[in-house]
């Protein structure tokens, strides 16, 4: 469902025969109108994948047409040839749908420095063509997950119109390198520039506050398109609370799912001077291997939380901090408090509350711990 | 050995009670002249331990009797009562050596959040001052040993003068939490003003460049002690040569030791604009768990240091990069090159190297893999 359930959208999934396990491979979603109104954020990362390169021009306009997504093979750091592979397969899209290429985002996801086979991938394209439906959201979803262990979908309705959205990302989760893919659709009518404010002030505080493992991808797009579909215009208020709704929603099942975790966590950072400092101290906490393994070992080390609090440059009295893990305060003014013995970390929900005492500013940064399963993934992922 | 190798220097380490384990935990070394020159450098983290609060008033006049340096407890968050602890230890060694407490330099490591038994840490002090040798520098070396193997000690000879130093760390390297702790000393004739540039010289290129798990100190504290005793003054050059030679042969024995390491990884970053940002490109792939985890699985990632490489503000074109591990250049403009199997990570020593084409600069940082050992260490340290 989830990317179908908005009305105006079709899509589909299928095995093409990019991945070795003959599981499906690549996924097309197309926006079939009355508008094609449409925003896209991508990674940070300055070294961007082939499809990166493109889709950026592509999205320019604030017209798209259709996404389509391949697991299989990132197509980064692959050269010209690899963007003309990219370039193909939206020309090829272009071609089924009767649209022009320039309308066409594509996304890779998978290994770096592979190169996907390109006919495989234009013949793959005219299959999921054939197939496309207004009910090929979860295949489409399915076809998107690399070392996903489930597929990541969310629907948010809203009074008449509704947002669906579609995910995949196990791991460089930063927001981060199996690679982060999402796909959201609204039948709302809003033009591109009231989805590009809300799709920033929904990732802000949702995708880019998911910080698995401090490893930012190459790949990473969140593409929102609007068919307008239903004839209703939400305000953007409501539109806006409705897109973060959605995509907080899939960030947590992002979190979830990432490789190796047992747990997850969330680290509050309460009374900082500004939002900013808030997040920093909090991802300065989710980026410590030595405080995400002690959490992996069930040991409320709050020592390793003040530790990292230090390398910030955020407002606070390095002398009066506080620290709670799920809700037992056992650091108060920078000293032991509370047995550290109350904390129970059995459960895979975890939460670190800091008190900066700076101001009124507040923000929660997400991760997961440092297990010996994701040593495992990632020193395995390739060979 | 080490520290009291230099003429002008006694030491004593002694089993005094501060661990359960019964081994050697507190370590005194004296300076007795003629002359008392000193420099420090601390750890930069905001979060200071009590020792290290204390330190940086007793450096600041360049002056230095002795340093005193306890396993068994960082004192770190442990609030006025641990500060105390601190002071009262240093104004036991300046009691029993006839100095003032405002000339002795306290370090501590150990378990953050942990109060050491002031009359134990005091009975202590007696019992080393009693035992200070000419030859007690293994005896100090071993009694600052956490979760170390092995005791870290280098000696480098001067014309006339020499330089010797001990250190412990094996984890929180970066520089980093398990704590870094050295003391280095010299019988040169080099007065305060001139020993500080000269560590801070040494330190940057040595020290500062080890990032074993990107996790940041409390208690680091590097203290260099010149006794004057050779009666020989050394050019500034050759005194900063040995100095550098000095602490990045103890850099390279704590990456050696660094818990639960399976590799020892040289970044060099080359033709970089300006050493600073060579620095960060190498800082950045050091801190890449994604890439540390694939060293340990032998597998040969390029892609993971390029993704790390474009997280940073250096200057490159990222469709120009090349990438060597061990001298086999993976990647050519940022594109697949030689064949990856070409790499041979059997052995603990890899070397990366990344060309950015951007100017005559270029640094190495030292990291280690990410290893199921370091997990499970790190896991269950405080329990």
């Amino acid at each position: 469902m989830s990317v179908t359930h908005p009305a105006g959208f079709v899509a589909a999934g299928a095995a093409v025969g990019l991945k070795a396990s003959g599981a499906k491979d690549l996924a097309l979603v197309v926006n079939q109108g009355p508008t094609f109104d449409s925003a896209t954020v991508f990674t940070s990362n300055r070294c961007k994948a082939n499809p990166v390169l493109w889709s950026e021009q592509v999205v320019k306009d604030g017209v798209v047409r259709a996404v389509v997504l391949n697991s299989g093979g990132a197509n980064c750091y692959t050269g010209p040839e690899g963007f003309l592979t990219t370039h193909q397969v939206a020309e090829e899209v272009g071609t089924a749908l009767g649209v022009g290429a320039g309308d066409v985002v594509v996304c890779s996801t998978g290994l770096i420095g592979l190169v996907n086979d390109r006919a495989t991938l234009l013949a793959g394209v005219r299959t999921v063509h054939g197939q496309l439906s207004a009910d090929g959201g979860q295949d489409a979803a399915e076809a998107i997950m690399t070392t996903d262990t489930v597929p990541k979908q969310v629907v948010v309705e809203g009074e008449g119109w509704s947002i669906g959205g579609m995910a995949k990302g196990a791991g460089m989760l930063a927001p981060a390198l199996a690679t982060m893919l999402v796909v959201i659709t609204t039948d709302a009518v809003v033009p591109a520039a009231e989805l590009d404010r809300a799709l920033r002030a929904a990732t802000r505080v949702s995708f880019d506050r998911l910080d698995s493992d401090g490893c930012q991808s190459t790949n990473d797009t969140v593409s929102l398109l609007a068919s307008g579909a239903s004839g209703v215009t939400p305000s953007a208020e409501a539109f806006t609370a409705a897109l973060t709704d959605l995509c907080t929603q899939l960030a947590k099942q992002l979190l979830a799912d990432a490789e190796g975790a047992d747990h997850e966590i969330a680290i509050t950072t309460v009374n900082a001077a500004t939002e900013d400092e808030a997040v920093e101290v909090g991802r300065s906490v989710a980026r410590s291997n030595l405080f995400k393994a002690a959490v992996f070992g069930k040991d409320p080390n709050w020592g390793r939380v003040l530790a990292s609090v230090g390398t910030t440059s955020a407002a606070f009295d390095p002398a009066d901090l506080d620290v709670a893990m799920n809700d037992v305060w056992v650091c108060r003014n920078s000293t032991p408090a509370e047995d550290p013995a109350l904390v129970d970390l059995s459960a895979r929900a975890v939460t670190v509350t800091i008190d900066l005492k700076a101001g009124p500013a507040q923000a929660t940064v997400w991760t997961n711990d440092l297990t010996h399963a994701y040593v495992h993934e990632n020193s395995a992922y390739s060979s």
